[in-house]
């Protein structure tokens, strides 16, 4: 049985490196900032290191600093390593559940094991994957994406971050001593390939709670695409131009903003700008020449996303032509992610493991609304998920808040899966 | 009569100083980009104070850096001069002509009358208003607006750069040189009060040209009020959070930009948003929290101007509870211009100038779009503008032009309505 104290001390203690945006009085009571490869994320990732060390694990780092933790099993099997991953980046102004809990958790499955002394038949261990928000550094589950084919090396090394182009992820790798040498890639010799992949996370949304559950057995994840938007108009004075003039790249972003809203709650899906910018120069009484926002399209199935992008981008050209003498627009495709069946033998393990800690009637089968790197890893590894409630389903805020009773649900949900597909 | 290629090169010389945004092979062939009191706009101002004084002008600067050049006239008459004003500081984006021809002008027409040793009866002058375009120091019109009484000095001095909070304009008239020790007013014991104001100035429209004349005597400006939007939300993951439990600013931004358009088109009246800005850490799978955006409402009336901002506010205020949760939003004023009539005298001595020069059927009567400084001087002394056409009515753009002959014709008609009232 896992140490509940244990793992929530550790939990916060290491949120120290990177707390930011205090919202209460108590100590815990901030949100945080631990964006991928910042100085907070390097002195976590030290304190990781150095910790699964202490446990007798082997620790390797590829070469998108991935971080991979290896505890041996009793059978001294040469077979790939039973995972358990998850993230220690968050977003800018993010919580510290997100990606964090399932890193503690698998250190506290860990250290549980090896209290009491049991040893699992084939090798277990961590993954810390690099840069699975992909706020700093615009692919998210980059890090996994390289290692399961998905996204070429260069290209993510090539990242740059989002506010100052100077940097760019591999540069980054590099200052902090994150460039490994093993590859990036599930490759039986030259990378690091896994047995299972098994991840603890935060749901992130409503339906646990709504639900009153208090896990979830996550069979599988939505699919959902990045639009990078850039609308070209022409600068002109706010004051002397009539509006059948203008080429306002403001105007119809906005109108195509609202457009992509309207067209996505028709379909059931959701479609969100969460960046839009305007040149650094932009004044009050000038219309702009360039306005640029995200889309970000989402759908358990990938035919609805590909319906709404469609139908996004047929309304943004009638847009482009609505007002005064129109606007032009161009896109780029930021990240790709198409929906994604986990393993019916992982998530057979969740289940079983929810099944005897709370029964089916507080467990859900359930599909997730966000992308995670299981996502990836279920390409090249039997993988699934377990979900945990988080506080009225907000995350990716500062008050993000998962009980100290649901993270230790949670963690001995993940051991119990664990070591029940380890004896299958 | 004036020196057209003097006055042409005069011009595009002292462009040197903030020339930026090329678009043609030709040397002349930029933009420029000389925010109010940046060192270009300083190297400009220094070259100005000189010239008039090698002309034999007396020079005052007064506490918002406005430089006052005088020569006297043939009565030696205590009574206020004659002024010919307008503005070095340009857009970021901004063109060569706006502000700097009706200075370039006034300084041609006082080389003129003493290369040909004429003397009016009164003494006349230029002045050049600091901060015209309110591009930098938020507040357009700003130094002749406190000249005017219409802004608190404090208020002004106080403005910060609109994209470095750390610079006020107070710190940047120290910075050169130019807060003078004059009151900033037209007060005729502390101040420096004005006997009438002209000003040339580009149309920034497409008025002149679509109706084929040469010459627009100004009879006054349309109102106008610049308001800044504060839209809070709460930042939430866009893939876990459905439509029904967001409050996102953005969405909601960007259904009042639409819709404040839209209200302002079915009045006849001009609504635009040149600025809209997210937190700088935002990302592109997170709800931002809060969106802040300008809005710039122009009518020739001050009553449709304050009916569609009534009418918008309520729109924005239903629009607010539309999407999800709703967000709330707040508004500040930056900007209020009202309606303005320019003096019949003034008027009448253009419209002599302009009858004789090009006939009635290549001058019109009209109203500006655009607030200028003469819009302030006209609160305390007989005002009146004089527009010429420019390309296309592009304006607040690197390709605004006005070709030689314009130029030349309007600079000839400001020195025959000075003189035209000198006389009067
Ligand atoms: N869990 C999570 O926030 N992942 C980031 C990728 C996404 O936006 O779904
Ligand atoms: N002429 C000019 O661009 N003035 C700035 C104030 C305005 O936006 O009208």
């Amino acid at each position: 049985k896992i140490n509940s104290d244990r793992l929530w001390n550790t939990l916060h203690e290491t949120c120290e490196w990177g707390a930011a945006h205090r919202y209460g009085e108590k100590p815990t009571d901030t949100g945080m900032a631990r964006l991928t490869l910042n100085d907070d994320d390097a002195r976590v990732r030290r304190w990781f290191g150095a910790e699964v060390q202490k446990l007798g694990c082997t620790l390797s780092v590829d070469q998108m600093g991935n971080m991979f933790a290896r505890q041996p099993g009793r059978l001294n099997s040469a077979a790939p390593m039973i995972a358990m991953g998850s993230h220690l980046d968050t977003q800018p102004r993010g919580g510290r559940y997100d990606g964090i809990l399932g890193i503690m958790a698998a250190l506290e499955v860990l250290r549980t094991m090896k209290e009491s002394g049991f040893q699992t038949n084939y090798d277990v261990g961590v993954v810390n994957w690099t840069n699975e928000e992909g706020a700093r550094f615009p692919k998210s589950m980059c890090s996994s994406g390289v290692w399961a084919g998905a996204i070429p090396i260069q290209q993510a090394w090539d990242l740059r971050d989002i506010h100052d182009p100077s940097v760019t992820l591999r540069s980054e790798l590099e200052r902090h001593g994150y460039l490994g040498d093993i590859a990036c890639s599930s490759d039986l010799a030259t990378g690091y390939p896994l047995g299972a992949h098994f991840e603890l996370h935060i749901e992130q949304g409503p339906i646990l709670p709504e639900n009153n559950r208090s896990i979830g057995v996550v069979r599988g994840a939505q699919s959902y695409r990045w639009l990078n938007m850039t609308v070209q108009g022409q600068d002109a004075h706010t004051g002397t131009t009539p509006l059948s003039a203008r080429r306002d790249p403001l105007l119809a972003s906005s109108r195509m903003i609202a457009a992509s809203h309207d067209i996505a709650k028709r379909h059931d899906a959701l479609a969100s700008t969460g960046i839009i910018r305007v040149p650094s120069n932009a004044s009050t009484n000038t219309i702009s020449s360039q306005v640029t926002f995200t889309l970000d399209i989402r759908h358990p199935q990938d035919s609805v996303v590909h319906a709404v992008q469609d139908e996004c981008l047929k309304a943004f050209e009638a847009i482009a032509l609505q007002d005064g003498k129109g606007v032009s627009f161009d896109w780029t495709l930021d990240t790709d992610s198409p929906a994604v069946k986990f393993d019916d033998n992982c998530v057979a393990s969740i289940q079983a493991a929810a099944d005897q800690l709370v029964g089916r009637e507080k467990s859900m089968l359930m599909t997730s609304g966000a992308g995670h790197d299981t996502v990836y890893t279920s390409q090249h590894c039997p993988s699934a998920m377990i979900f945990v409630p988080c506080r009225d389903g907000v995350s990716h805020h500062p008050t993000e808040y998962c009980s100290p009773q649901d993270c230790a649900m949670g963690t001995q949900a993940l051991l119990e899966a664990v070591v029940h597909y380890d004896k299958f």
